[in-house]
């Protein structure tokens, strides 16, 4: 087998362990059905109609009734005889707040005997909500929010209090019965209360706080917003478990153990690495050199999600970027690589899930007359790393749980 | 012991170990003082006062004659009867040129029973010089290459080859005598024909390269200057030995040691990194919160040099960017901390040697209504750490071997 053969497995079995199908078959694992209770499902997100699948092919009928809400086109079929909707993403519609409903209404009248299985991945803040003012006053709030400067974390400070099902307001909806949330995380850090704005999580923040925003940021409210600010969210659900299964720490977990069956000490440095994607291929890169003459195969990984400051109108993504960073640092390093990718199999916009450099792609490059400097600074990665070899097509992937970058060094 | 009790020993043990007395007396373990043969010492560079006087401290009366070659001001007396030459730096003087004509004439007649004792530290370039064509011709071919756009690379190999000392050419002309050097090295990866421009080092580069990048950047040279460009620089000095001696490995491996001492387990991941300084800070921090809940102490390691884009006009240097960097990213992180210095005791334009910050740092900042973000978008980094007790004061070190920044996390 190749170095790159090597990259590939570790990529493929990283990825399938965090596909929806797998995440909640392992979270299952975890729940259990009441003796002659029943079993509501409710799934939201993106990946709302493969976790559902999944669910209904581990419990089958065991499960009472169904909703499933992601985003439009995102259906591949009924399951069992769940309700399919279907909504807008990433701003909600009408079909967000039918959902919310329906949701509300399923959970609405069940004893302590019963369980709420609530399936959560990205996207759901939009697809599933309920808001408690007039829907142009939460567009126009919303939009001051926007134009403010205000953090994502302030901004959902007050669209938590806005909201029927945020901030645990979902959660709390469905005592006494039991909720068992599986979560598919696509938010570095795994933030409970910030996955789809945390519809079953205890919310962190507090009226004060939304308050205080309102006025610092100066926003124009009705009397009803400024009376909703002042509605406290749930603290404590403790009738919730929530378990996160697919998340960048299962990605990097799945792929130590790939590393382990090729025969590489792995090592997790970082799961939750958020810099410059450029910068961190550098980093890897010195890793690389300080690693290269390592007696044994070693794999150095870190999970997360990387940047990019878009100046130049080239083809790429972090990924790429980050691959492409490291190719001058490496270079010359013997049976060392350097390879990133996205979970989601869709890296920028482009067609590929990242790239992947070795100890040889520097002098390939030039011997094609391309710089790898000169690419990054067009943020041009994909076109580079395509003339070598060295882009990673998975194809999408149908999960998001981050990125995971890898030094591999065989011996 | 607090955490920055830690943080404060692992930087004396550390920094003790690569100032240049340490270094040479290390490398000394090495020097055989021939039977019946002379011993003459030449030591060059920003340390070599310190070098000089170290190797004495070990030699004594087994060295015949020295010469010590230093920047201006930076002789601290008298060593027995060794000749001093205090010289200009970064650009060279006539004291430069009288020392590499001194330093030639010393070594002339040398028999193979002879030993040059060879002490290079950073600077070496500037202050040991002995250009072949006309001073003010040196000058304006200087002037056209820094204009040029070519790389360090470039210039240093066409500027070898019109120097009678650079390039190995010193080191061949200590021939048959044997050559023992010794180095203190202040370039990442320590390639040995940069360091001072490698006097004793076996030149790397060709005369096809010098004559090709003299065409490509189209320099204006005298017939003489072309005739040199087809002179050959050494490529095998097998009469010379090379120890590095002080270098960013060493600055690393101390440090590991006193991890060791205080109970740490210490991992090494790098001792060449070159990326930006505030992005390595969020990769440290990345690094630290995944290992925050480990079961026993640990440290990780990262030599090199980082980057600063300076757009504001604060104060502050890229240690202490490191450091203000990582502290929102290990916020709440029990007894971890992050910290960054500069062997040579001055990062930046400041009297600090860089930066510590802990779990609490970023909260106590709050406190004091200081934003790291914001002081790093001004270049500020200085008065946001020296308010929280943060910056690290070792004073000048009187060595130069890069950085070191550092992950600690307590058990």
């Amino acid at each position: 087998m190749s170095l790159r053969a090597d990259a590939d497995r570790i990529i493929q079995e990283a990825i399938k362990a965090v596909l929806p199908e797998e995440a909640v078959r392992t979270a299952l694992d975890g729940f259990e059905v009441p003796e002659g209770g029943q079993v509501v499902l409710v799934a939201i997100g993106k990946a709302a109609w493969r976790m559902a699948h999944a669910a209904w092919n581990v419990l089958d009928a065991r499960i009472d009734r169904g909703l499933v809400v992601t985003k439009h086109g995102h259906s591949l079929g009924p399951i069992a005889d769940f309700e399919m909707v279907e909504a807008g993403h990433p701003v909600p519609d009408q079909h967000s707040y039918q959902a919310a409903d329906k949701a509300l209404a399923l959970v609405q009248g069940l004893s302590e005997r019963d369980r709420v299985l609530f399936l959560v991945s990205g996207g759901g803040s939009a697809l599933f909500e309920k808001p408690l003012i007039p829907a142009a006053e939460m567009a126009d709030i919303n939009a001051q929010l926007l134009r403010s400067g205000a953090s994502i974390t302030q901004i959902n400070t007050i669209r938590k209090r806005l909201s029927g099902v945020k901030g645990g307001r979902f959660g709390l909806a469905c005592a006494p019965a039991r909720v068992y949330s599986v979560i598919l995380s696509d938010i570095i850090g795994d933030p409970l209360d910030m996955i789809a704005s945390g519809p079953a999580a205890p919310d962190s923040s507090t009226c004060a706080q939304a308050i205080a925003i309102a006025k610092q940021f100066d926003l124009k409210l009705s009397t009803e917003a400024w009376a909703l600010l002042d509605s406290e969210t749930p603290k404590d659900l403790p009738h919730v478990t929530s378990v996160i299964s697919g998340s960048v720490r299962a990605l990097c977990k799945a792929a130590e153990d790939a590393c382990r069956a090729l025969g590489y000490t792995p090592m997790t440095l970082g799961d939750s690495v958020d810099c410059q994607a450029r910068e961190l291929g550098l980093v890897l890169s010195a890793i690389a050199r300080r690693h290269q003459h390592s007696e044994t195969s070693v794999a150095f990984l870190m999970g997360g999600e990387t940047v990019v400051k878009v100046i130049g109108g080239g083809k790429g993504g972090r990924n790429q970027e980050v691959a492409l960073a490291a190719a001058r640092g490496i270079a010359g390093c013997v049976e060392t690589a350097v390879f990133s990718f996205g979970s989601d199999g869709t890296d920028g916009p482009t067609d590929a899930a990242g790239g992947y450099v070795n100890g040889r792609t520097l002098e390939s490059m030039a011997s094609l007359g391309i710089n790898p400097d000169d690419s990054l600074a067009r943020n041009d990665a994909y076109p580079a790393l395509a003339a070598v070899d060295g882009l990673i097509m998975t194809g999408p992937t149908g999960t998001n749980v981050n990125d995971l970058s890898v030094v591999l060094i065989r011996r």
